[in-house]
């Protein structure tokens, strides 16, 4: 099975959206190898540098938990094969979630829906996020731009994807963060935003992130404009972020329609329309 | 003319949306009474006791801004009745002036749309609120449930309402809150706002403002019960409207939807199904 990258947040929709992209994909195989009368069992052959091994995987994790959760003692053989850049914001480790979810759902004979897979993928995302996390396996899995209406649920639904656009991604080619050594990325990211928003500004996220979600049907464009509009979590990020701001006025200067940090980056996205790439 | 009341925030659409109630009219006449050379001219006779007369009143403001606007250099008389009970939180002065913008519109030959009429009467409630306020009007112009995806726009964007269902509105028969003297009663609601919101809070808020908006095409009772997230805005209000969280604990263990604050207040609000009420 194939799941893309993603491009988490899409500005204003901080932890409760994601877009699927192109710029890599995840390829699982999954194989039924044996009976396993003690408990399911996950086997993984990770075919990339730098994926981690077993239980530390998120594709190892989402495979042992659709078979747990179909109650189906088997053995599985998981061959994963990275396609999505690691550790750049492009939702990595969802995307082989996603991937491994629906190869071991598919293998079984599709026991969960595609909505049931978000849900078991995005508990899958606790062993690299350290907790659930179900924007970028959402997008992974059902394609398109999800938005998640409650986390806890989750409550994923597609909104529609307007024609005639583009999303460009810069993805930084070395690290262009400063991280304390040892410390993930996302943990930097997370710590690094504000721990309260002036009443004003959270209502003006409220307004942007409506906008973005509801505008999409009647007029796309100044939907998507909205997308411009990270909040404090952009504030936050952009400012750790070397040459965001620069980047970000060229981008809009040039005709962008929006301009924003990929989950929580350094890849940056630009929406823009066809032709004008 | 006739312009139903209102209840605005619906919930965590703070500022952002209302929707249409059956529980008042205002009624607007207007007739031409000659021309004005000296530029547009508005007599209001406000046949209800307490309704401000002329500049004061929404609805002179209004049917004023719809003549600048078109150029028209004649003399209104606009009659208004009240039927919109007066400072309980339902947008009586929001249906004043959409009433009126909607008859002297009438009268000209429709020069505007309906969504132009929400920018005027939006802005002839700058008379009552201080401000320009797009909520009231855009219910009592557009019906239904109206949420405002840019509020300086403003862009007013009707969603779908579910049938089998029933708004129960509880209007208080005298003063329930404390006022200083001589304080207008949505001054004081938002002093009481507090200045800044936990993070996490907002993204909450976000959260079930997108639930509410977008969730009502695929699941709208789900959907609804986001209706009674009030956030940030609900914990402070609540908290001097006397009782609130007792009458809010009943209306939702007996079955209610959702329960919430209308406007302002100190008028409430629940959602319930057909035949629950």
């Amino acid at each position: 099975m194939v799941a893309p990258a993603s491009v988490a947040n899409v500005g204003p929709l901080f932890d409760l959206a994601a877009m699927a992209v192109t710029a890599g994909y995840d390829v699982v195989e999954a194989r039924i190898v044996g009976h396993s009368p003690s408990g399911p069992r996950v086997d993984l052959a990770a075919l990339s540098e730098g994926a981690p091994p077993g239980p530390g995987n998120t594709a190892w994790r989402a495979a042992m938990e659709v078979l747990y959760q179909a109650s189906e003692n088997v053995r599985v053989l998981l061959v994963l094969r990275k396609g999505v850049p690691v550790g750049v914001g492009l939702g990595s480790s969802g995307a082989s979630a996603a991937a491994a979810a629906y190869a071991v759902n598919l293998l079984l004979g599709e026991p969960f829906t595609r909505e049931q897979l978000v849900r078991i993928a995005g508990q899958a995302e606790r062993v690299s996020a350290g907790h659930p996390h179900y924007d970028n396996v959402a997008a992974s899995l059902l394609g398109g731009l999800v938005v998640l209406l409650d986390r806890s649920g989750p409550w994923p639904v597609r909104l529609p994807v307007p024609p005639g656009l583009r999303v460009l991604l810069f993805i930084p080619r070395r690290q262009v963060l400063k991280l304390p050594p040892g410390k993930p990325k996302t943990a930097v990211m997370r710590e690094v935003l504000p721990r309260s928003v002036e009443l004003q500004k959270a209502v003006d996220w409220v307004e942007k992130a409506l906008a973005l979600a509801v505008g999409l049907h009647s007029d796309p464009v100044r939907a998507l404009a909205a997308a411009s509009h990270g909040g404090p979590v952009e504030e936050a990020r952009g400012s750790i972020i070397p040459g965001y701001w620069e980047a970000k006025r060229a981008a809009l200067a040039a005709g962008a329609i929006a301009f924003n940090i990929s989950g929580a980056g350094p890849t940056l996205f630009a929406i823009v329309r066809e032709g004008e790439e």
